[in-house]
């Protein structure tokens, strides 16, 4: 049994300062929402976490398979539903990266494996939204 | 319709940079994991946009509430499964206040309001864990 642990200390107006393990985040709303946009809004920290999490697993397959590669980069786009409380229902992680044209399956392998296999973000994601993703080609 | 996007670009080694609209963020493993501990495990991201959702929440309505308090504070505790993909299945939210003790029943109110109608962010955790909060008045 492991268990994860942060906090969040209120700094006054409508900022809080994260504390993950020593690494500290602002989290703010904007003017609309009363704040002064310290920091970023807290719904999307979600979206980092799954680019985070399927993002190293990619690397990691990718060192394994001993797949050269270079400018990877992780676009989350999370669809909110209309009504509160607002959830995302569909979620598209883009990967973009150049490789070399005989390496592609490998990326779409390592994907895979990351999104149907390896990445616990998603497997939380693919509770309550439709995930999928597409491969950028540099 | 509102969609949420963010971005995260590989630096090298198990780093990535993510982009929330314009706050940046250090995501990065452990020497364990092959990194260099620049930045927050991508896990506990969620943990904190918990911690943000509600906290957000519950500021705005006691402000509304017109209750003065201080020293607030969001500890946010995740069980993890012990099979892979890891997941949280247990997530307990730990809320630290210091108010007067008449108004000790609003704040069980706003704490109410946030997790059982508006944070999104709890709603989304209700799909693939158990989540329960305490209230620690100082």
């Amino acid at each position: 049994m492991s268990v994860n642990n942060i906090s969040a200390v209120f700094q006054g107006g409508m900022n809080f300062t994260a504390d993950l393990n020593g690494h500290k985040i602002e989290i703010d709303t904007d003017a609309a929402g009363g704040g002064n946009n310290i920091g970023t809004r807290p719904k999307v920290l979600m979206l980092a976490s799954l680019a985070g999490c399927t993002g190293l697993d990619v690397v990691s397959i990718l060192n394994k398979m001993r797949v050269t590669f270079s400018d990877l980069s992780i676009n989350v786009e999370g669809n909110l539903t209309d009504t509160d409380p607002k959830t995302y229902d569909k979620v598209v992680v883009n990967y973009s990266i150049k490789v070399s044209k005989e390496d592609e399956p490998k990326v779409l392998k390592a994907v895979k494996l990351s999104q149907e296999k390896y990445c616990g973000v998603t497997k939380m994601f693919e509770s309550f939204a439709k995930v999928s993703f597409k491969i950028h080609y540099l």
